[in-house]
């Protein structure tokens, strides 16, 4: 549970730690801007002796999201990953593009080369990448790690890699700038805690049938573990129509934006699963107010070792990034 | 069924209309740019008899949408409705505007006058009513047409307006520009049949489950019956989310535009269902290719009969209108 | 709007009427088990002016299925077509089958004989056929009603078909001992209470993504002209997987039967999609509670002219109907 | 990818193994009555090059579930558990019953002792609780592990417990007869793995947006590590609808059934979120051929600390019992 302190009674705060190690717990301190909150488990009886202390604002105990809510930081979140490069409000559009998984230094570098000649400040490459089925191609692994080191290098462009388990967490924060949690584990709770303690900021995708609540709820999780810079990502959710991959819920935008102080991006490619339908998608993203875009760019999209048909290649990426560049301009962005 | 003829074998068609004739069917002729084809019901061992027939390129029995395709029409369906005001590829987008329900006259004219000031060419309002429960206000029924009329007649503005019935399409066509075909009736094919004799365009909405091909479909029994003026409207699709009304599936207007020649518009209000997430979601559609928009305004949202909750007040709307107006022109429209 | 009057107030009844007249309206009178209700539309201020009125208990002018309701009739519908043949609580399951589509007398008789010899009471075929395509096979028309008639002599069965327009319900009427309304129906207002005047019983489907709510606001419409016949059919609703054509909602039984007083009845046919699993969400239709199934049957399911996939042969329904019988005796029915 | 290897050709298997360790791979074998297969990474051109190879039948790269189908194995899996206790096709079926997480030894030891009077051989109960909110009661952890072992002791009950994450499957494997990995870990390939060399049975929940593809490739994730004991679990999909917490898919089971030989079970409590529709699905369930069912209750639903509203009485969960008895012997379980 999530304990909301009174500010102005400062000295009584010790009060409401002793009641909680009474009960064998060990809390946890967040403050934000003179704000003051303890985290804990719960315990039988506890709420209500909670509420009778006069350091206590409020008590958090069943699905809520706090840390999340403007409500508790009305300013937006602006995460700065160094030589310029912002994602959140106020900041033009963060562009995420790169292949959706790594398959050679070669295919990387030539890549990692084209996006950031066409204007992207962030390469998004998967390492690790889960799969549908345990036959099909799972990525590289750890040993293509160095190759996005090199692509950083050899660019400049800041690192997007997903991690798919607790012990990638580690391996993969020494190499990204930011760390990507995937759609299909926005529910795997131990994960996310540990995300929350890696100490670089998180991409976190919406799981294909999650509510709005519920992505809000995911970050949470990560925020509550004292990591305050979560990305949030809409990637469409499961449709029963199966002409597009999914069904991109662009209102989720101005929703989330509503309602967190967060960054929200959009990812067209995986949304759509359909390349030609990236660019249009794209721009729709931005015109909702998207925070950035993350965007799967391939040399050459027929030889994909994954995704291949939702990738765009390099040069319909160049095309569309000169389209967006017009677009924020007129949106004022 | 229908039956495509080879245009180069026009002195052989009157084989296919006699084989036709002698199984007791009444084909009905329909051609476009040199191409032909004849439409009939089908009989027992026909497909393979026409198949025999030189004359025959080929017969389409089963789902399909023939007249809607771009293969059979691959230039851009263009509406023009008099005054300037055309909808399709090439034009700006059409923007339409107005309330749920024609509530007074006072009520019906004092938006029009808004939404022309604003810019807007075309006004939709509800004279009858489509409601979930049967003891909900149901539209003024007819005798809201005259008034429909007046609006017209003051503001030059094209009227839309939806027919629940056959015996409403004649209703609606006397004072319409447009007749709309609602969400719940996309599969109400006697209707749609009506539709395509009612000698207007005809605006489709998407149902609530209907797929991008479902929808296609039934444009195509508008357009078999010889009506070829037929707008799809995109006006989200039901999703597990009870955060916004419905999940608005902008994907399909690139999709629908790559099959179809036939104008594709967006209603960014029945979508959401809230009106703080209609600017950006009306923006989005415009950014995703959109041929216009359908937007519900009503001069005091708080007291509509219907609908308040996604209505615009005139003054948001006019400033939606300047914003959509820059985004216009830098999407090169 | 519904205005539920105080039958203690009898005497003050004709107050409630002259302010409906005062206003224009024509309020119609229902009762049932001395609980009286005047329906009426809605007129501005006049829900306020009721509420002063002492022999007005309550009006419902929003959202509000009164007459479905267990709360308006405690005790469950029985609908009896003569003959012994009942729908409705306490009676023994009604099992409903048939072809979708009546092809030839041959096998519309054939149909008919073999159901009724495997213990069926009710035959369900249609004469007017809603179809997604303009082009397919839209069912053989008024031209097979008296084939109907004919089935029903020569069997005894009880007659269950559908009506897609107004001016089919009168046709139909002559015939039919139960007037189906589609699923793609379920919302077509102008059609619904058209059925509440038919005179017959109305099968009722839900729409393929309608809620409990709806499909029970949907039968409010029948039951507000007058007709209390109603019987509901969940018959699957749209899902993202396409290994079936719909989702069989099961849930939806109890949770009817707990709200309503009207039978339900199940549909897996249409719900699966496929044969072979037809049997086994017949049987779960029955443990579930369901007053009744209906079931596709096909002399020759693989040249059926629509729907062949989804129908049982006579022989396959026939071991069914034994599996039915026992599984019904064993749940008490 | 999976190298079926031909039978006959075991002389040339050696030549495949070569083939793949002059890759850098090293395949692991799976054999089941005489039939052999070799797993192993993909590379470049291997595919290819295997298909030369006179002892390779198929190569299956790409999403292929081989070892969950019935063409793998035509005999269904029986799970033997000790005592007697068995799930899978020619057993009774398995009823899984106790709270959603374990709260007190006291609260424990009453289900267990109450659902096994009522004739259930397994007891389920959560030590790990996957939490939407970070804030809500989260179980209590490895603490809880030793009251399972003392219910266990006490009872005879077979033991079904979740894993949330790597560290727990081995902890949980200590006391659980059964390790379950619940819907949102369908996807959380890591941990399907680890399961896979747990030693224990997995019981295999549905992710909530699953189509039956991906949860029978998630089950081959478990498999293809080697564990050969997984049992799918139907627990209902997201749908549109708020009348119940899921949508149930019955159907899912005779359509597993059909494509795999693991056992099948279904989950009526999770599925709608309501106790009062909990025996109606459980009945439900078993008609349509589940080999088992997971039902949740709790010595008092009001007070417990999560899914109260979900869960039986005792009382209500031993009358159940009853009917499901006379419900399994009319169909012949």
């Amino acid at each position: 549970m999530l304990v909301l302190l009174r500010p102005e009674a400062a000295p009584e705060h010790a009060q409401v730690v002793a009641l909680l190690s009474s009960h064998g717990l060990a809390p946890r301190t967040i403050a934000r801007d003179g704000r003051v909150a303890l985290l804990a488990d719960e315990a039988p009886g506890l709420v209500e002796a909670l509420g009778h202390l006069p350091a206590v604002a409020e008590v958090r105990a069943g699905a809520s999201w706090v840390l999340a809510s403007r409500a508790w930081q009305p300013v937006a979140t602006r995460i700065a990953l160094g030589e310029g490069v912002v994602i959140g409000a106020g900041s033009p559009p963060a562009i995420i593009a790169g292949p959706c998984a790594i398959e050679t230094e070669d295919q990387l570098l030539t890549v990692a080369r084209g996006v950031a000649a066409a204007g992207a400040r962030l390469l998004r490459a998967g390492a690790f990448k889960p799969r549908t089925s345990p036959y099909a191609f799972q990525g590289l692994g750890a040993a293509a790690l160095p190759l996005l080191a090199m692509a950083r290098e050899a660019t400049g462009l800041r690192i997007v890699t997903e991690a798919l388990d607790e012990a990638g967490v580690d391996q993969v924060a020494e190499v990204a700038d930011v760390i990507q949690i995937g759609s299909r584990n926005m529910g795997n709770y131990p994960l996310l805690r540990r995300a929350g303690r890696a100490g670089r900021p998180i991409l976190l995708k919406r799981g294909m049938a999650a509510t709005i609540e519920e992505l809000l709820l995911a970050a949470e999780y990560v925020l509550a573990e004292g990591n305050p810079n979560v990305i949030l990502c809409e990637r469409g959710i499961r449709g029963f129509d199966r002409a597009t991959r999914n069904v991109l819920d662009l209102a989720a935008v101005p929703l989330l934006q509503q309602a967190t102080h967060l960054p929200v991006i959009v990812d067209p490619s995986h949304a759509t699963g359909r390349s030609e339908l990236v660019p249009a998608m794209a721009k729709a993203g931005l015109a909702a107010g998207a925070d950035g875009l993350l965007i799967e760019v391939h040399p050459d999209p027929d030889r994909a070792l994954s995704d291949g048909a939702q990738s765009l290649s390099l040069e319909v990426f160049a095309h569309l990034m000169s389209e967006l560049t017009t677009l924020s301009t007129a949106l004022g962005r």
